[in-house]
């Protein structure tokens, strides 16, 4: 079975999904983000599998909470307590849990390609939490739906990203998503950290130009690239690519800033930043839950 | 307090298991098996602790599963994240446990004899999910449940099991849960991995008899034993005790493949035997829930 | 913010709490300690993480399943599975999952002063379950609770704390606690495990005397201070402030021994003290989870 165009029955990506697919799922999010209960009951006796074969503690979290906010059981797996070790394969993993009467599966993976792959032979619908550095598709839809909160819409912003595109899947996923809303992306990177492959999608900008942007994304720097020569020290990066406050400063008064997390204080991002007013980092955090919910009804609807 | 003969208030071992009771769990997996609702409230407010001092993906899941298909509170322990870095023994722990309002245990330990141990110092009912070498008897329990619902009844079948019969928890439940219940079991193993004190229960056939059999059970050979002299390399293994495509295909049209999970492809079974349409090893992880259900339910009517 | 005399709204110890607080959550705890439903529904829908910056069973099970039974839903936290190894910061991690929308967050850290400092920035209710070598207010309250029930009431009892004073958060939220409700506080410890900064609070007393108390409290020893310097062997500890079993016969006939787990059995305490009919060790544990539930119900009432 080959994927169609758009979403499908599992959620792999925003690559592809037409604006009708994510204003949909952003409409929903907005429901349960004014939902006022805590607990509803629309997906009891749904058991959902969380399944990070790579590390993560807030999408996890973010995940768990919205099962249980829709009523579901989760179902924890992380592969540090696996048979993994035991040299099983990650198909036989999720066709195991798949087999014990999971309804659907939340999965994060190193290796780009298993996913797609997985999609095919798995029959229970999987949900994106981190595809190497393909795609993280409701990080995009939460930023999506942060930015879209604050002006009202997205169509005509322009939003610039500035960091480690060429490993990072927020980037990816945002690019397909903002561009499919009608927003304009711009990435902003060092040489060693752009992607080539994404240049006919959006142009590269000097620091300056991402600043005048609507939309100022920060994104992790992985510190552990400074020993294989991608980056230099972290206060090279920062003086180079963070956002310092003086950096905040020229940005326009309307402008926000938007980061995943977790952030690296005064690396990529200036510690007072983080909890400024035009900071949105904690917001985004908060509209995970409501997001979530809205991806996990989906695929389970 | 002695264990008397029989399953007892705790749930051990298939050894000394009569017919009837056996049947008894079995029949009422099946009630489980077929059981329209997700979940059910008959354990609404039980805590059950699964304690797990040997990783387990599966088994762990699927009790878990288990505990909340019957509405009980299922609290999952497991060795990494405990105390016993700090020298607690395992006592200590599941006294801890049952101290702390746990209605009942779900137990893997690696050494043979602490959970006999266990059974007679602690009062709330013990399940056990994997004792050393000595037995597994939900999972045989689970082996029994396919084959019955295959075959329609076990008196009068023949079962081979092939492999690490002398390290396997797993080869002893089946042999008294099978034999009991009317069955014929016999063994196909290389010489340094068959168990001389199971000779009386079982004799050991050479590989084309084994695959004669009615069930041809493979058993997951440990990998780490090549380096001790027990067996050779992955490949002569697959060679003299494997389940190759060609092996599977001298077997009577009748006959099925079950194996316990988790399989090391092209080792002891192809890789293309695992999904194939003789071969029950999803349908058994399947059967895990409602076999798994039936004993959580006997241990605390 | 600075923290008022008395509890306030977050649960952070016992030092100056009033004997009216901790009278009534010790009223509150007998209620549910007799509550003869396991699963109560009057925090239903409310999130609660437990967040484990350090390692435990017990006390992590303890609050898990007070949770439960209050009818709460936990979230479990542990340092070892988390983005720390990322290098995030334990107050952004507390952030992150307060913006989740838990409700009220359980917790343990090593460095003492870093829970001080998050109460301050964080708006849910936050739980002290162990605070370095400060405080951990809620097994003092379960010793409290304990000695309450057997004696009938606290004041007017002596209570000997034997062991490492020096490192033990225990010790200090018990001394807090007794002294507040008019129990006299006396310690006994070797000379390199004393904490002078106590002793205007609780006289040191040698082993003759400690035993003579009504309630003789035993703390964990912590092995790995032997390569330090700062105690001898095992052996020697056990020969100088262990509680022997010879020890044992000469305390008086109505007193009772506590210890809050888990114990180095045949170092601070003898093997056959630990379920000695003196011996109150589990029935702590038992306590563990009313006295819990009548704290996490305070901080979201």
């Amino acid at each position: 079975m080959t994927r169609l165009k758009g979403i499908g029955r599992h959620f792999l990506g925003l690559k592809g999904a037409s604006s009708a697919e994510i204003g949909e799922l952003l409409d929903r999010a907005a429901h349960w983000d004014q939902f006022p209960d805590k607990v509803a009951d629309v997906l009891k006796g749904r058991f959902v599998v969380n399944m990070f074969f790579e590390n993560s503690t807030r999408t996890r979290f973010s995940f768990e909470i919205a099962e249980r906010r829709l009523g579901a059981e989760p179902l924890n797996f992380s592969a540090a307590e696996s048979s993994l070790a035991k040299g099983e394969t990650i198909y036989d993993t999720v066709r195991t849990l798949e087999s014990m009467g999971a309804d659907a599966g939340v999965i994060r993976l190193k290796p780009v390609g298993v996913l797609e792959e997985l999609a095919d032979r798995i029959r229970m619908p999987l949900i994106n939490a981190g595809d190497g550095h393909n795609e993280h598709p409701t990080q995009a839809l939460i930023d999506l739906y942060t930015i879209r909160k604050h002006f009202g819409e997205l169509r005509g912003l322009t939003v610039s990203i500035i960091g480690d595109i060429r490993h990072s899947r927020v980037a990816r996923s945002n690019l397909w998503g903002l561009t499919a809303m009608g927003a304009r992306v711009q990435f902003c990177a060092p040489p060693s950290l752009q992607a080539p492959e994404l240049a006919e999608h959006a142009r590269y900008v000097p620091m300056e130009e991402a600043l005048k942007a609507d939309v100022v994304m920060m994104l992790r720097v992985q510190l552990e690239r400074h020993g294989n020569g991608l980056i230099g020290s972290a206060d090279e990066y920062r003086r180079e690519w963070g956002l310092t406050m003086e950096r905040l400063e020229t940005m326009p008064p309307h402008a926000v800033v938007l980061h995943p997390g977790p952030v690296n204080r005064n690396v990529e991002i200036d510690d007072g930043i983080v909890e400024h007013p035009r900071s949105k980092i904690f917001t985004q955090m908060a509209h995970g839950v409501p997001v979530r919910m809205a991806v996990i009804e989906r695929v389970l609807a």
